[in-house]
């Protein structure tokens, strides 16, 4: 046990090294780059001091921060607390994925969310650990079938083995590798690597909420978009769910029981 | 099992419809304030055209969206990707809590981050699992130390309750009370109800991001806080995770049998 806390704050720390290295030069490009807008839109605009540039940023900026942008058209055609957004936004808080471009502004906001939260997160969990058992029949009778089959040339393990393969395979086609092509059509400014990320990101719930579907301007159709991608969010949960079910089922795969 | 599903969506749209109802106008009024504060801006410095405005705002809010501040004592003092805010992140991620204030930029990032969290979120579960397995132990001798105490006064099923109640008030007064008092004192603008949300919504690992400690600015000793707050998450996961491991021992609690 010991060794696996040492073996976490080493993996931490490997960690944080990697990002700085990768992530450090990048922040600094991007940091340039907007000093030199902002000194380049101070000369433009010789009438503009400082310091009034300053606060005026500062609006934009914390608004920014709070899901709000001060870019003319962006605020003119959708709000961010339509019911299609509302909707997205509590399925992404039931399910711990929380994205959180778009967050409760009001106290009113923070306290129904924590009791909404309180309530649903257990529910969420039984429905889909519920789920779950009546996906793990067909995994199972999958796995007798090729038990049947394979049981006279190859071993348990590796029958159990392969089973795994195929429906992990199966999962990471079905609900990684597809959506994310289908994310890359349909967001304009998303290359396939970050679709692949976006989806990723989701359904592992840790949900950074740096890609969200549906929140480009000039989008059509965002309340299907988004149900569409509350859905995916949702089922995509519970089968990574069942494929993590599948391989407890597998003994030798258990590391738990060596700590 | 259908009911609950129906149940489930209906509490979405329950959700969805109350989200709506307290932040619509909040947002409504954040965006009236903007608008005027650019229109302000814009008669206050009268050679800015509004396209001019336009493309610079453009320019801050995406960076804003990116981590990036272009206020300028922000920029000045502390780097998104420092090792302290890399570490910070790197735990975020493993945690699946992923506030995405700060966010890998770069392709290798988000590559790195995708391989980073396939290894070490699984590690971090086993980890955090085998925790809960030694803290139920003394948590089971207090359980027979009740029984002994109250067995021939009261039923089996109350004493575990009480069991169950002392030991989430004890985390609820230790890692949301306790640590939420501290964060209002430490963070110069947030209120009691602000760092409560905070606590609640990292030791869910919903991790929306809107309060994040240590991110404004002028704060000191910036390094020790997020090690704090990281080492605060992380053992209160596991105690969250305890006091869960508590409500599966007591057979009635378990809602799922029922689906």
């Amino acid at each position: 046990l010991v060794f696996l806390i040492l073996f976490i704050i080493g993996y931490l720390c490997f960690g944080a090294l990697i990002f700085e290295i990768l992530e450090q030069p990048v922040e600094d490009k991007l940091i340039q780059e907007l000093k030199a807008h902002r000194v380049n839109f101070l000369t433009e605009n010789s009438c503009v001091t400082d310091e009034e540039l300053e606060v005026f940023i500062k609006e934009v900026v914390s608004a920014a921060n709070r899901g709000v942008s001060a870019v003319n058209n962006v605020t003119m055609t959708d709000a961010n607390w339509s019911f299609g957004q509302a909707l997205f936004f509590a399925a992404t808080v039931l399910t711990t994925i929380g994205y959180g471009r778009v967050t409760p502004l009001s106290d009113g906001g923070k306290g129904f969310c924590i009791i909404y939260a309180v309530i649903g997160i257990p529910l969420t969990l039984i429905l889909f650990t519920a789920l779950v058992e009546r996906l793990m029949v067909p995994a199972k009778y999958f796995l007798l079938f090729l038990y049947r089959k394979l049981g006279h040339i190859y071993k348990i393990f590796h029958i159990q083995l392969l089973h795994l393969g195929i429906i992990l395979g199966t999962f990471i086609l079905l609900f990684i590798l597809i959506p994310a092509a289908i994310f890359a059509v349909l967001e304009p400014k998303w290359n396939y690597l970050d679709s692949f990320y976006y989806c990723f990101i989701s359904l592992t719930t840790i949900g950074l909420g740096d890609y969200i579907p549906g929140d480009s301007a000039n989008q059509h159709y965002r309340a299907i978009y988004k149900l569409s991608t509350t859905a995916y969010l949702l089922i995509g949960l519970v089968m990574l769910m069942t494929v993590l079910a599948v391989v407890y089922e597998i003994p030798e795969l258990n590391l738990g029981f060596h700590f």
